[in-house]
């Protein structure tokens, strides 16, 4: 029997989700939730309904949906809307907002529990992904230091804070990893490396017409918590050259932990992760697609409450048996 | 109250498995087993006691150890050594072979299922860490291929071979993966890819006074299954050079797994984990001893049986609360 997937929310990652289902053959998209008017939004899976979000309160919607992925922002969507729907569903997010999530955790788990349901937060590549990737290297090589670096991507907190600038019309923000950087995390030298060591910004700006460039520029380059700490580049380009060269919203980024091993440390290793991402919200929805599996699978074992990927055996994540895991991947 | 840590076999993985036990300050050793007289058996840890394998099936040990780490070879001592000690104890292996694999597990499943033991096999880099990034991979990007390479490193199986050929006195294997093929793997292209296409066999070889220099590389490189698919390097060095540049056991690889996401295949990503390790034996050890921890905290909740690395919940590898790895690595 198909796992029954139910979109709450169609933005970028709502999308990026049901693309991933339809690549998932023991999956089945059941509907597309929406707080906006459902007859407004269209969706891409032949056969498949949009509802309004009042819809998952229904008896029907509840026997029907076996995982709700909610795809909210977690500045204001997530903290109410997941623990909302754990009450009611097997659910999981990508809560990303670090510092809230002990409380945001709480919400959801005391929810969850509740109701008998599976709720996974925070996760994705980062939080998800790279959050594994920290923790079973810092398990494997306790006497060692981490450093995690972001992109070559899009930073969509960084253009939208562009855009706020008058005079802005339209911002792309990379993020991108300094090559020298990553090279003396690599060497095991366990550099302390500050804020701008780690990361520089490049931002594309389409400015209004009669804009003053010279305090666009200057405003962004210190913009405080955005880009003071960072060295920027700023490259005015046109609205055209934005749409041909910067429609796309790749990302990734590098999980590197160094450490030592042997009575005197005389051995180094280096563990490293990295993702190359043509689309955060299609992979970001690739990853949610994986851990809905999980939560079902959990779930119908009996087991709920809130859970992190920390707390997934990666076995869960998978359609196959544990026969055919073990023969094909171990 | 510490994890009480045994190791069953003192070769250079158990020697790997108590250096790692010594990094971990939640774990305490309390014995090294050997099959061989104990009195000719000397560890590094103060205070600690080497016994015969027999101790072992005393009342006191079962009750004075936790887990017990099986350092022992694929070949001929794991398929008795997991599924015996599985009845007495929690227990960890690095079993790889992988064509034998169901029958390890089925034997150690039954065994540890009796008892009432967690019983992990195949734990350490591969099968172990690498097998978990094919599993997250695999799930996340469905429509994908992934490649494993092996490299560059100290093959212990293909030296050995080497060394059974008539008029060589030492030798240590490397193998090296193409850098070519990395790099189409990563371009995302899904090449198909001969043995000989990705890794290259570098031997330095210390050749008896007076052998037959050219026979002996002409059996290497003809060598079946072990060399005669690879194109292979050999090189005749000195007693003495082999002391000074081919003491260590280095080895590494790299799991990369591309795959393309969106209703047209056109968003493509690239997931990569590589290890780069000083010493093969010392970091499968912290790997096992990682997974040790956690084989004793699932049997402390009341979970029983054969387990691999698919099955453990990354959350249980670490000392830390659930609280404060939400906190600190999510």
């Amino acid at each position: 029997m198909s796992i029954r997937i139910g979109i709450l929310g169609y933005g970028n990652l709502g999308r990026g989700v049901e693309a991933a289902v339809a690549k998932n053959p023991d999956m089945e998209l059941v509907g597309v939730f929406t707080r906006r008017d459902p007859s407004g939004v269209t969706i891409k899976t032949p056969g498949v309904s949009v509802y309004g979000a009042d819809a998952l309160e229904t008896d029907e919607m509840k026997a029907g949906i076996d995982v709700l992925v909610i795809c909210g922002g977690s500045a204001t969507d997530l903290p109410h809307m997941t623990p909302k729907y754990a009450a009611m569903y097997n659910v999981i997010d990508s809560f990303d907002t670090h510092a809230n999530i002990p409380v945001h955790f709480a919400a959801v788990d005391e929810a969850a529990k509740s109701a008998g349901k599976i709720a996974i937060i925070s996760c994705g590549w980062d939080p998800g992904m790279f959050s594994l990737n920290r923790l079973y290297s810092d398990c494997i090589l306790p006497d060692g230091a981490a450093y995690t670096f972001w992109g070559r991507g899009v930073s969509q907190g960084h253009s939208d804070a562009v855009r706020r600038i008058e005079g802005v019309a339209d911002c792309r923000q990379y993020t991108i990893p300094v090559p020298e950087a990553l090279d003396a995390v690599r060497s095991g030298s366990n550099p302390e490396l500050t804020t701008r060591q780690k990361h520089t910004r490049e931002c594309f700006v389409v400015a209004e017409e009669g804009a003053d460039l010279e305090r666009i520029e200057r405003e962004i380059k210190t913009m405080h918590n955005y880009f003071d700490e960072y060295d920027t580049t700023v490259h005015f380009i046109t609205a055209e050259e934005m749409k041909r060269d910067h429609s796309e919203l790749p990302h990734g980024g590098f999980v590197i932990r160094t450490g030592s091993t042997g009575w005197e440390n005389e051995h180094k290793h280096v563990i490293e992760y990295s993702l190359k991402l043509d689309s955060n919200p299609e992979f970001t929805g690739s990853v949610l697609t994986a851990f809905a599996r999980a939560a079902c699978r959990m779930n119908a074992e009996g087991m709920c409450g809130g859970k992190t990927v920390f707390d997934v055996a990666p076995a869960y994540l998978s359609a196959k048996s544990g026969e055919e895991l073990r023969h094909t991947m171990l």
